[in-house]
């Protein structure tokens, strides 16, 4: 049994859609970032890191969403979500989560994580005042060079998309137009309606 | 044939060190980046985001830290740098190397790159402030919870190691005494001591 830690409108949406589209046995628990229940001594036991998500499994919590992005894979590979026998193709997926994580959402979290790099407001303000632009340069690689179509690997499609889809989400909110970039558009378009996860987005959102 | 493209004192030591440790058939190659050689249209063909490493392959370039150390693990199963067949095991090195590029990377990288979250040159200089204490707190996490000892996964040697001791390096730099991690200290010592890694350390040096 497998118990995903997540928060709406975060990152861990990533793993709560991989989980439902492998058909995992699971249960989704929300943390309540209203009420700051993520520094709670309770929830710091689960993640020392404070954060979502986390994924609590018989053998010991796994935090980081590249990292339980492969364990799903790994863990279901009947749900085909990464090729992994190709250790070239599957390199390219992980290049591809790893630069969402560490420049992506990075950029993104600079609009109200700024704390976490200043502590002089003006230097936060500042901060805040160029994420539209540092996330549009992110995204305008995305389109350019990364995003092959139909999905970002191609013809395959994989957590990469899940992934992608989960930070396209904040795009508006960071002040950047999505429909300057086609192909990411159309690909969050087309994930959105997907019916499984269209089912864990709609879930997320009852629950908060 | 595989081509590394590196800088001194970049995270690219990690795939470097990886594959030299794998016994992989590799060039390695320099990049300028006193001349800023990473954005010459000539290496924006290799990496289009301008960075390293990138690791031109047979079948074109991978990039990103933890992607490459992946790549070369399952490349080189032979090496045993990761446990390719225990998925939870792997997902722990996972989790572990995606922290390293996402957060801890990241905190460093606001002493010398803040130019890429703000522009007002005095919010610049209030990240380099924090830095400290950013990195910091990142590597008492590393030091409490993290590290298993003798390696970061406990009895078994992996690129978590390689990729730790790669950003431990940098801790002087960036105001952060290592003293106050005795076992990121001892780490780091018996890591530099082997003559796979003080090999490589030499060979980058040697070059720049």
């Amino acid at each position: 049994m497998l118990t995903l830690y997540y928060a709406p409108n975060t990152c861990a949406l990533a793993s709560h859609i991989a989980l439902e589209q492998a058909g995992a046995n699971y249960e989704a628990v929300r943390v309540d970032f209203s009420r700051n229940e993520q520094r709670s001594p309770d929830f710091l036991r689960i993640n020392v890191k404070g954060r979502v998500p986390a994924l609590a499994t018989d053998r010991g919590v796994l935090t980081e969403t590249p990292a339980i992005l492969m364990f799903v894979c790994q863990s279901f590979p009947h749900a085909q979500l990464a090729p992994l026998d190709d250790a070239f193709a599957l390199a390219q997926i992980n290049a591809f989560n790893s630069y969402l994580c560490s420049t992506v959402h990075v950029a993104h979290a600079h609009r109200m994580r700024g704390y976490r790099w200043a502590d002089d407001p003006s230097a936060i303000a500042a901060m805040q005042q160029k994420v539209p632009q540092s996330v549009g340069e992110c995204f305008e690689i995305i389109e350019r060079e990364m995003l092959e179509g139909p999905w970002v690997m191609g013809n395959h499609y994989s957590v990469a998309d899940i992934y992608l889809f989960t930070l396209a989400r904040w795009l508006e909110g960071d002040g950047v137009d999505p429909e300057r970039f086609p192909k990411v558009a159309d690909h969050r378009r087309r994930m959105s309606q997907h019916s499984v996860v269209s089912k864990v987005v709609a879930s997320e959102l009852a629950s908060s």
